[in-house]
């Protein structure tokens, strides 16, 4: 019974463990995709999201199963419940890879935009592509040194979102209509997938030491 | 032991009644700020959105200390388990009712558009508004039938949401650079809301029923 026990329990943070790379994985494709206008590897980040989609719903159902069970306690509880509030927000991470790709599919064979515009696209995807493999290399090791290095990848990417605000806005600037709307948008997408690394920080640190993040943490995930 | 038990989870959902209500009454504001450039109401729903986060972190911390005290089985276990993951979505409805409040807030003393898009950013508050209170319905009474109301509501949202980007890309329109921002992303915002509502829909039934969505239905949540 107590192996067993062991075992699910190593089961789940495997494959939560998957889960994290795959959401590292897909950011990294996306990041690329938009900068080379490459289409095959754009399909790629779209057609794996489902499989992201798959391993949130075996570590829902792992999860609750463990819950229901063995009434796991103390760090084995944190950690199932970790994994339930994680498989969420690494889910919500691969969505957002996503529509990065669909929007470098949808200008293909384009790139999104060009100059210094495209140049921030890059910029803010390649940083998002960062803290995608320090959430992914959190969620391995457990080291939590990493959650500062992702907090600062946020701040980074935060300050890029602000930049696409100031480039949609300025009138001196010649967009087209559809460069204004993926300016936004990619901003968007990119700004809320180093917020929710942030959550993912927030949550190793509770399940790493017990603690909950405090309401200036939790201030910090969405900053606007 | 056992009353207290039964206390601490009437406490619970007690709580995440309370989330939703306050969830409603800030998407509520937000349509109304947005229809009369209402900027003391936009204030209050952007001052409100900490109570909102506050009660989230009430719910977590309820929900983590009844599973490690009490080791909740069968529809209380479903209970708590639902409660842990509602919380979190209630909370980003909260935010998203936030971020339409700012858009109405930073026009001031305009209203946001004019004329047909000006029309369907009302229409769109006011279906997302309508959402949150059938959300909050749906909490409190747990009545099922709540939820196809729901998923009706957020199709209606994609449709407006599909408008926005006819209006944002039609040259045809005048519109200012600003406008264009706005039209994206209040379509986004509460094209958001209406997929958060979605999933508080789907958890639910899962919390009445112990049946987690389909695969079908978790694809749902997030059409773009």
């Amino acid at each position: 019974m107590r192996e067993q026990f062991r075992q699910e329990m190593k089961e789940l943070t495997d494959t939560l463990v998957l889960q994290a790379q795959a959401a590292s994985k897909a950011i990294t494709g996306a990041a690329a995709s938009l900068k080379d206008a490459n289409l095959a590897l754009a399909e790629r980040v779209i057609d794996a999201d489902h499989t992201i989609d798959m391993l949130e719903r075996d570590i829902d159902e792992m999860g609750v199963s463990l819950l229901a069970r063995q009434a796991p306690v103390a760090s084995d509880l944190r950690t199932v419940v970790s994994a339930l509030r994680l498989s969420a927000t690494l889910e919500r991470m691969g969505d957002l890879a996503r529509h990065v790709a669909y929007v470098a599919r949808g200008r293909f064979p384009k790139t999104v935009a060009s100059g210094e515009v495209q140049e921030l696209f890059e910029n803010m995807a390649d940083k998002a592509a960062q803290v995608g493999q320090l959430v992914a290399k959190l969620v391995e090791t457990q080291d939590l040194s990493l959650a500062d290095e992702i907090i600062a990848g946020d701040d980074a990417l935060d300050d890029m979102h602000a930049k696409t605000f100031e480039f949609a806005l300025d009138e001196s600037l010649e967009l087209s209509r559809q460069e204004i709307v993926d300016v936004i948008l990619l901003g968007r997408y990119l700004e809320r997938f180093g917020d929710h690394g942030v959550s993912v920080a927030h949550r190793m640190r509770f399940l790493v030491t017990g603690m909950e993040p405090d309401d200036e943490a939790r201030a910090e995930i969405e900053e606007f």
